[in-house]
């Protein structure tokens, strides 16, 4: 959806840039570490933040995690990731393809932030907007599955390129499809270094070797 | 990425839809069917009008293809459809998240309408904005794979609301993956009535039966 906002001929992305920027502030003011999940739509990007809930008491046992969820509608990953028992905001883009830091601010007052060490936001399942609106978030991650085809990074590289960490997952699938993981490799390399995860979120698969990466400061 | 027009203050919606009348009303005149093939990154929407161009002769042999296909950036499924000597035009968007009747119009330029009896056109890979913008097609299809995941249509029902027919592609691999077409099926349901195809493009499974139902006028 594209907005326009013709009376007050703002700069929507300077905006936002300021807006993250308090975000961050204020999360490290209460020592919050905090990630941006993004990624296409069913690359995994629910059911690897679940899975990392999960591990996150075998490697840190007393820190605490908070979730925002963003979805253009319903709220099938919020009640996901209430199970896991964790506090957890769902936010409803209605017609939005990305998540933007003004919905975070906002998300960010539903959460008791004295009592979170980690905080997973989960952006809406798209590889082209959530690029242009950071969240204030410490570490971009983008998510791309191998059934989504190995041209994925090419057609997007600018998402891959402000992303700190790419994730490939369902990589178990690579035999079935008819995928080549060094097409995606070699357009990964040719936009510098980056530190990429294999994964299969299916089975937990590299869920802990990028714990450990995100929970890194 | 989100337009801020505020020089003009114009309706962006209420302009595309008159330029997408505008594009169905002159492909009319031209005996032109024209077809949008919405659909997220990585389902299969290439691949699908690669067989449709394929076998179309084997229906109507005298009826020719043209393409017009969308990317945000790079010529990978331009080159795709250039092998099978259809004309094709490649609309490079830069950031832009949909295909918009405008650039249609423009990719319309580099088409002999009068050589063309079909127009297939692929939208940018989205479930959310290509919804918004019409582009003068007389079908609008949108695809989505089972590897997404089975809560698709109910997290974007706007696309499956609007679109004429839902494509379910890669159904080989429900078996596979942890994935209930049955859920799928029954918010589709949910929609109204609403024509599927249960599809397999990577086998050519359930292509005849599209091509039957987008050739009907």
């Amino acid at each position: 959806m594209h907005k326009v906002d013709a009376s007050l001929n703002r700069d929507l992305f300077a905006e936002n840039q300021a807006i993250a920027q308090g975000i961050q502030d204020r999360l490290h003011e209460h020592d919050i570490l905090s990630f941006d999940f993004m990624g296409a739509i069913g690359s995994g990007k629910t059911l690897i933040i679940e899975h990392l809930i999960d591990i996150l008491p075998t490697i840190l046992p007393n820190k605490r995690v908070g979730v925002i969820v963003g979805d253009v509608m319903g709220d099938d990953d919020y009640q996901r990731i209430c199970k896991h028992e964790v506090p957890v905001v769902n936010i409803n883009t209605g017609k939005e393809c990305h998540l933007d830091a003004h919905l975070i601010e906002h998300a960010l007052h539903k959460l008791n932030l004295n009592k979170i060490d980690f905080l997973f936001i989960e952006n809406i399942g798209n590889l082209v907007c959530p690029a242009d609106f950071p969240l204030g978030a410490d570490k971009r991650v983008v998510t791309i599955s191998v059934t989504e085809g190995d041209d994925m990074v090419r057609k997007h590289p600018l998402i891959f390129q402000l992303a700190d960490a790419i994730i490939i997952n369902k990589i178990d699938l690579v035999d079935i499809i008819n995928v080549d993981i060094n097409k995606i490799m070699n357009d990964i390399h040719h936009l510098g270094e980056k530190t990429v995860f294999l994964t299969n979120a299916q089975g937990g698969k590299g869920m802990k070797s990028l714990l450990h990466w995100l929970i890194t400061p």
